[in-house]
Formats: structure tokens, sequence, C-alpha cells
């Protein structure tokens, strides 16, 4: 089964409610954590859920409004009395640094590790992270200031042996990797067994498209492209469309619409405005066009 | 009966638990409101308590450790998005308009109101906020950095006015402001009917002093003597002496210490260390040297 997990640790826009932290994610997969953007209080709801950062090297800010990282400095600051020592990457646009290292300089001047900014274009898509398992690729969205979206790929996984095959056709334990890979075998005698035979087709390559904040654009359809998961923030509902356009949002009908254009396996809305205690209009709006959708919670985890 | 009332928005240290917040407080008299500290997610606990901002003008830091300010920038940015427009003014150590400025002007560059940094001295005491009722001075702790406790005092109230003796000595409505004030009464016949005829004594004037961080220090003695309430910090136990010395805390036992030293009424410990899950341990050590002790908890509130 997939590792590649996805927690909420705030659902809401700028203005916190009692039920709504300011946006943040934590995403898990081989044995790796990700942090997608960093509201007030993120650290807050990581004690919250109990969420450990051991494996927490990389956080992405999708762009430069508070609500999406004023809890950087404080998170900075913990991750540094719990005695961290492994580098931290902040991948955000190049001006966060400016900004944060004044205060970084006076509050963490004893920090037990280092922080490192990496800066990425908001105006172009490209890979800003890669590993053995995973590719993240940035890409612009549409919104008041500049703003990204993210793309989290897995990578091709390795083929499945078929054990029983492997061991009739006494395939040696050095050529496995390769099979893995999909390598035909050649017997001693030199007959080729062709890989087919030896193994099973790989699990699916996981995707999470992360899109928030942004109006509504057809132009970030080809890069979030039939992934297994979409997150679009729908701030508003579609009656309140004058304002979404008016402040660069989207509402829950159209993020369902770019959901169904995009091929999406399954939606989630989220980065509500504070005006919503009850969820249920959004989600049945986004449903009238996109049914597989769900409704972001702080809290709430979701396995891919 | 006194308006005087005071509510903890987070109850501990540096590192948040699942149960306290960094340090904030509010307090509101005579119609106004005051914060003290602002650490990280004060802004979720006052819509989680259900908190009003409008009356709230004046932010008293204490000290620059980020547990007790990084909730500042987050605080002021919504106080914008609920379109106020009053002034605010944060009084400070004369480091932090220099920190926060550069983000202000970044993320908070269209804000509805003005923002006031207010620089007080922490090696000396001084009145640093003064109105009709209330006057607040600032005296030195001793902590790693620069610390300051705050004494906020209401003024002496004005004597109550007994209605039939003013009734029947016919004072006209004009002097009754100054018979509050204690001024004796001429009649027309010129018999002089002395101020203790007329008026009982006034409401008693309510102190409160806010005590964190710092280390055990009777030099604090006499700012703080016969206080209705002392909020001290008390991160650790006793047991924990050494710790508390390096990194220039107190314990729950010196907290109690100080109280009876000075005399207080009632005494309240806080900032506790995120190591203490059960609290009631600090509450018996306190109580062992002075009674009337009570623990801080986030959403608390105590009417003076």
């Amino acid at each position: 089964m997939s590792d590649f997990c996805l927690q909420i640790l705030g659902s809401g826009s700028a203005k916190p409610t009692k039920n709504r932290n300011q946006t943040a994610q934590y995403l898990s997969l081989h044995n790796k954590s990700f942090l997608i953007d960093c509201g007030e209080a993120t650290q807050v709801q990581m004690v919250q859920y109990s969420i450990s950062t051991s494996r927490l090297n990389h956080i992405f800010i999708s762009h430069l409004h508070g609500d999406h990282c004023f809890g950087l400095i404080g998170l900075i600051s913990s991750l540094g009395l719990y005695g961290r020592t492994a580098n931290l990457y902040i991948h955000a646009h190049p001006m966060l640094e400016q900004l944060l290292r004044p205060a970084l300089n006076y509050f963490c001047r004893d920090l037990s590790y280092s922080v490192f900014f990496e800066p990425y274009s908001h105006s172009s898509t490209e890979v800003i992270y890669e590993d053995r398992g995973l590719k993240v690729s940035v890409f612009p969205l549409k919104h008041s200031i500049s703003s990204s979206g993210f793309l989290f790929c897995e990578k091709e996984k390795e083929r499945h042996i078929i054990s029983e095959k492997v061991k009739f056709f006494n395939v040696p334990v050095k050529q496995i990797p390769l099979i893995k890979q999909g390598a035909d075998f050649v017997t001693d005698e030199g007959v080729t067994i062709p890989n087919s035979q030896l193994t099973t087709d790989p699990s699916p390559s996981l995707s999470y498209a992360y899109c928030s904040d942004t109006m509504y654009s057809e132009k970030i359809l080809p890069f979030i492209e039939g992934v297994d998961l979409l997150f679009h923030e729908a701030t508003f509902l579609h009656s309140q469309l004058a304002k979404a356009e008016a402040t660069m949002h989207t509402t829950a009908l159209q993020a369902a619409m770019i959901a169904e254009k995009a091929h999406v396996k399954q939606l989630m809305i989220g980065h509500f405005s504070a005006r919503y205690d009850d969820l249920s209009p959004l989600l049945k709006e986004a449903q009238t066009i996109f049914p597989n959708t769900i409704l972001a919670k702080d809290g709430l985890t979701v396995k891919l």
C-alpha cells in the first residue's frame, strides 16, 4: 500500500476561526515529510496532531501573504528548542529570505541547525526538489501577488518480482535490482526469459497538486492533468463570485470545474473564508460538477 | 463591583503544548482592554475565546523572546482585515520596531490603521501608560535578555455619594464632582458640612503585577508590594532549580516566596515548561509557601 499521506494543518484563509487555522499542510511519503505553507500557529497544530518533525527537511511556501508564512519564524525557533541538527530548506519567493533574515538573526541566533532559503521563480515552471522517489515542481497561479502551485509526483516505481518465477529460473540475487527495473534475464543456457514472466507492473506512481491562492485559471490545467489528488482553494461560494474575482480567489464551483477539466481523480477544496461556519454548501456546490470532492478540515488525514 | 478582568490566552512557555499556548494575557478594565505579551497564535486564542479587539489600543511586550512576541505580526495583519481604524500602540524594547517594520511594510502595507511603537527602558522603572483611571509602570526583571515586569494600578477612585445626605443638605448638582473628590460643602448659611458626612470611602483601587520572564529576584518586591493579583512565572518545579537558574527562570516555590515577601493578595503562576503535563505538583509546591495561589490556564478568566 502507498505511504503517500497528506494531513491538513489549516483549512482556513486569512482570518482564523474556531475550527480553521491558517493554511498549512503536511505531506509524508517514502519516510520523508514536507510542509506546504506555514500560516501562523502551524507549530501549534503540529503539536496538536502529534506530528513529528524529525523527517521534515523541506518547506514549500506558495506565496508571500502572511496567512501562508507567518508561522515560519515560530516553527524555526521551536525546531531549535527541540535540538534539531539537520539543515532546513525553505523553498519560496526570493523576497522571503530578505524579510525573515533580520528576525532570524535576532530571535534565532543560537539555532542548533542551519536554515537555507531556496528561491524559485513564480513566473515559470521548474523542478524545485527531487530525490530518488519524488519530484516537486512549481507552476504559476493567478493571484494578487506572485503565487505558485506545487506538483508532487512520485517517480516510476520498481516492478514487483514474482518470487516463484525468480526461484524457478535461478535468477542470482545481484541481478534482482536490474530485473526490478525491467531487464530480461538470460539463463546460463543462453535462454532469454522476458521480464514480463518475472515481474508484475509496479505500483502506480501517485501525484498530488496544491493550488492556493489562486483565482480560476485554466492555464494550470496542463500541470495538474490527471493527478490523484488536487487541492484547490475554494474561498467562496459561487454566489460570491464578484468578491472572489475582486480578491483573486476561487469559488467552490470553479474549483470543481478545474478538477473536471484536468481529469483529476479526487478534489479537496479548502482555504475557506471565515464567513462560512457550515461548509456543506461549498461541498454540495463543488459536487454538482465534480462528485469526488471532499472538504479540507483541520486534522484531516488523506492517504492516496 | 470591579470590572478589572484578566483572561489568560497562553499559559505555556516557549514550546507550545496541546493545552498551553505561548504567553499572552488580556486585561480589561474601565471599558478598555490591554494585551500583555503576544506569543504565536494569540490571535487564534482571541478567536477561540470570542474576545473583541475593538477596545484594544495598547499592547505591552515584556521582552524580545519569540514566545512573547511572534504573534504580533499576525494580529496586526488580522486587525486590518477586521477593518480597524484606531491607532495601535506597542510598548516594547526599542529593538522591536527595527525588527518588525520591514515585515510590516511588506505584509501589512495596506493596513487600515496605524501602528506606533512606544519604546520604554528596561533598566529603570517608569510610567509607560496613563489614563483617567489607570497607570501602567514597568520595572526591571532578571532574565537572560532585558525583560520587564508590568504594574497595572487603578488610580484612586471617587468617593461614593450618600444620596439622602446630599438631598438633605441641598447640595447643588454642579458641586457633586468636587464632593466626590473629597471637598466639604458649605451651605448658603455658611455652615460647613464635612465631606465625611456626605460620602463613604471609594471602592478600593486594584492592582495587577505581571512578572515574566524572570528568575527569582527580590529586587522586584518594592514594585509589586501588596498588589491584588501577582502573575509570576513558575517555569519549573523546585527540583529543577539548577535548570531554572541556568535558563534564568523561576521555580513554583520561588514564585510563592516572592508573593509572600511582597504581601500580595493572590498569586497566579504560569509560563509552565512543556515538560509538565499535570500541573498540580507546581500548584501544591507554591501553596506550601503561599496558599492563595492559582494556576494560569489557557482561557481562564479572573475578576479582581
